[in-house]
């Protein structure tokens, strides 16, 4: 269920975005994710964006990916020139990626697990946002490390592209000028501001994620798969006929995730509404 | 005036913007801008993302910077640790950027004078738009050259974050390369390929430009102002007290620009209504 969008003020399209626009989102921001000194918060057009411009920041290095996770980390930073490796547990490298918790196993580390000096640590808080507060490093930022932050997961509203890092003030003052000025829309500044400040709505649609996912998952082991993890948004599961049922899907219009070094997992996303639970069910069926 | 946004579907938020809808966008831009090839356009969340970028393309380099101008293009070329001076005409260099038409002179120059070899050129084309489609190198580039052109400026959407690059297609594959997927949102993807469609509101939004240009300067030159150029969207002028006529009109309501080492400058856009030509003349009497 996407954050309701009403009544844009027509010169959040008209006028280039204004830094007061900027500073109102990024405090809306700051008290959302208990971020004390909001010149750590750089807000982005979408975490992409982000992913897409850290491994410029840093001179050529060993990368350590813990995975398997999204692929788009180890994808940029081996497209800048970067020495990537995927992990599938710490080891000494210049900077470490840690999806958290991963997307898509769910598999969750503590914030004692990721706060030992090694090196740059970047983690990717993508799906953080529906755990306890505690399960998040914004509000306690070791030092050397970068957290990303999803706007559009959480509110329903990834076309709007909406992310945001938070890192020490060096880091973050030059992941701004590398961003450069006007960076988020004048849209997405205003609805960020209003969702972001909106605890009522996060708090419901808390609620209504936790009995989806149950009804989904009711669904899926009565359907033979088995739920190896997730996290509010999304469920893994697998399947001995995984391939030929993520076909039957498509057909039926639900386009789920697969890995092609799994080929028994399946990643749903949480059905938006009834009409989807019904074809989740009719395709399974 | 801006373009007119109505009905925007709710899915160009809630959902991550599609291949298919950003191929819609360029279509549309290749037939308004005359480009023969779409894939030598790239769609950016406006024109200084790709002002952003362009200097990470290339490696250590002489940049000529013909100006004054517009002063994101040096700034960003000099932080990126390229070697880059203002020249007031063409000088051998690596890399030549050039505003055609100027920001703020207005001075054009004609695509004979741009063709030829000199290393990279880029030429921001941000206010070219109601000029005659000759003016512009998009529907016929030269060779080495990289044509930006603003999609905010023109249709009134300075908030909506949209701007293109047109460039031969291994250059223009690695600029979409360093923006990454989804860097357009889905609402810019959609009112895009509606306004930059809709030849018959950019042909009455060039009618109106004119005939409100010519109200702004008798407005300026009756009070005392000398118009230096300009453009469709905006006038370059001089007056012995511009300082403090600057000033005046901030009070009014009214931002122009000035320009530190031309202190008798003044850079007026084109007042948006009646009410703001009011507020100008009311700031000038």
């Amino acid at each position: 269920m996407p954050y309701p969008i009403t009544d844009l003020p027509a010169e959040t399209w008209a006028r280039l975005p204004t830094r007061q626009q900027e500073q109102a989102l990024i405090e809306a921001a700051a008290a959302r994710y208990g971020v004390g000194d909001p010149a750590t918060l750089v807000a982005a057009p979408g975490t992409q964006a982000l992913i897409q411009l850290l491994p410029r920041l840093v001179p050529k290095s060993r990368v350590a990916v813990l995975g398997p996770t999204y692929e788009e980390h180890a994808h940029c930073w081996t497209r800048q020139g970067h020495d990537v490796t995927v992990v599938s547990d710490f080891q000494p490298a210049d900077v470490t990626i840690v999806v958290n918790p991963n997307n898509p196993t769910g598999k969750l580390l503590t914030p004692g697990m990721l706060s030992r000096d090694r090196g740059l640590l970047i983690v990717d808080e993508a799906f953080v946002d529906f755990l306890a507060p505690g399960a998040s490093l914004a509000s306690n930022l070791p030092t050397n490390t970068i957290v990303l932050r999803s706007f559009g997961k959480v509110y329903g509203l990834a076309g709007a592209r909406l992310g945001f890092a938070i890192a020490e003030k060096t880091i973050a003052d030059r992941i701004r000028d590398e961003l450069g000025p006007w960076a988020v829309s004048g849209p997405a500044l205003e609805i960020g501001r209003r969702a972001l400040s909106d605890a009522a709505w996060l708090k419901a649609s808390a609620a209504r994620l936790m009995t989806d996912g149950v009804r989904l998952d009711t669904l899926l082991v009565s359907s033979g798969f088995e739920i190896l993890g997730g996290t509010a948004l999304f469920r893994l599961a697998r399947h001995p006929e995984a391939s030929s049922l993520i076909d039957k899907l498509g057909q039926h219009g639900i386009h789920v995730r697969r890995f092609a070094r799994e080929p028994h997992w399946v990643r749903f996303g949480l059905p938006a509404n009834d009409t989807e639970f019904s074809r989740v069910a009719a395709a399974l069926a």
